[in-house]
């Protein structure tokens, strides 16, 4: 049982984490840290959380468990905060989409990685953001990734292993660079892809009003599009490193298409074609394991 | 009333044609024409067709109406047969995804565009094909594009598009290239991207299992690419001239990102996420209209 858990960051992440908590009844009280009054206010309007602070140390202070669920270009300014109240007796995790510049903030603030903070990342998440969006259920049959470091300490590591499978999730874990290389082309990549898209059929809508015989397909395919773009904005620069060569990837992949297209390559369109429907095929499989 | 409606092709398209004319009594009797003879077979037990043939022109022969709805790239073939039994006294129009290439194949057989063909093109569809999929509603509220040329006859094009009217459509006309030009940009190339995109991932898949650690939001964004390869295939060679330059032009703005990402141009980034968010939202306000 957690006497005191402390959530920096009661969106959509933190305040279902909250919920979740609560429902399975995994705490006694819930304090929520949020930069955003209005938001903080809400959330304890809604009972996701039993007392609201504006300040991480105080958040923190008392607490036995602290997840850190906020952007990820907050951390560095959260650490700096949590720093003076950081107790070798509590367990801190996080919930942050990218894991090395995480791990990096941390270094930087710390000189070295707590051995009690466990780094993870729960693979859920929808464009709806916010407290009002937070479920009890949001990790209920989802994927959270765990990057601990050879120094990480066991007991804590375990303890939120435990947590997250209590609240449903299926915990796997791996190191740090390689979560940010999945991530980068399962996640990072097609969101930077739907943006560029849409920016570019935007421009062309103002011209010609190309939106209004767009079907279906369009407004599924599109909606990553419609996620926060400050919360992107951060998962990007702080993955830089493996997403833009994978852009440069794709790049290379579409200029086979173009020109098999532009040369009338039937029968090696129709190979390229055939074989992402199988790939996507095994992804759908794969999903349902 | 149409007595004899003669549908060529009998899959989610043309089936649904047909259960939608079945469904508000716009006939007396449905001819499906099919080249393949087991789907034809499916078509008569479902009940979606009166009378199944496996040859167009036999089909065609004395019908009041023929509709089109084959793959596009089987307009030459469906024309030349069509051609010995062509009759002015009846209405013919298509559901073809191009229709500069389904008017090209026109002009190729008959020397000119009949003025009784009513090029159209019905903006639905589906990852489901065949006419198992078929439905009687499929294109309530969707819309409809016919492309008539300036000698299209009046009187066909308004039977057209009070056939589809009365089968819930919404019918906008426009001139072929333009409907290719818009199309190319809201389905060709998100087709494109999206079989590119998981062609590439498929691959690191094989190497990394990628795909367990994706989650609901790449399931949407890659739905499109298990759409049917020789449907597209046949889609994108007709349409090549359009969706090879947005191949190109997508690759530019898929570069800049990179380069903002590269150089940490974060205002820039944000401004560019959020351009594209709001692009969304006008589409989204668009679809609700």
């Amino acid at each position: 049982m957690i006497e005191r858990l402390c959530i920096i960051g009661i969106g959509l992440i933190g305040g279902s984490i909250a919920c979740s908590a609560r429902r399975l009844r995994l705490c006694r009280q819930i304090v929520g840290v949020d930069g955003d009054s209005a938001n903080l206010r809400r959330a304890l309007d809604l009972g996701v959380i039993d007392v609201a602070c504006t300040d991480a140390a105080e958040g923190a202070a008392g607490a036995d468990w602290v997840m850190i669920a906020t952007p990820v270009g907050a951390f560095e300014t959260v650490f700096t905060a949590l720093r003076p109240v950081w107790s070798e007796h509590a367990v801190y995790s996080d919930a942050g989409s990218t894991k090395q510049s995480v791990l990096d903030a941390a270094r930087k603030v710390f000189g070295y990685v707590p051995p009690n903070f466990v780094p993870g990342h729960p693979i859920a998440g929808a464009e709806r953001s916010g407290v009002e969006a937070a479920t009890g259920d949001l990790y209920q049959g989802k994927r959270v990734i765990l990057t601990p470091l050879p120094a990480t300490s066991p007991a804590a590591l375990k303890r939120v292993e435990a947590f997250w499978e209590a609240i449903g999730a299926k915990v796997s874990k791996m190191a740090p660079d390689h979560h940010d290389e999945v991530l980068a082309a399962t996640s990072h990549l097609p969101h930077v892809l739907a943006y560029a898209l849409v920016h570019m059929l935007g421009r062309k809508n103002e011209q010609q009003e190309i939106f209004q015989y767009a079907a279906g397909g369009f407004r599924d395919f599109t909606r990553i599009a419609s996620s926060d773009p400050t919360m992107w904005l951060d998962i990007c620069l702080a993955n830089q490193e493996h997403i833009a060569p994978l852009i440069g990837q794709l790049c290379d992949e579409l200029n086979r298409v173009k020109a098999m297209l532009e040369t009338g390559a039937a029968a090696d369109l129709f190979e390229f074609f055939a074989s992402a429907r199988n790939a996507r095929q095994r992804f759908l499989d794969q999903l349902e394991k």
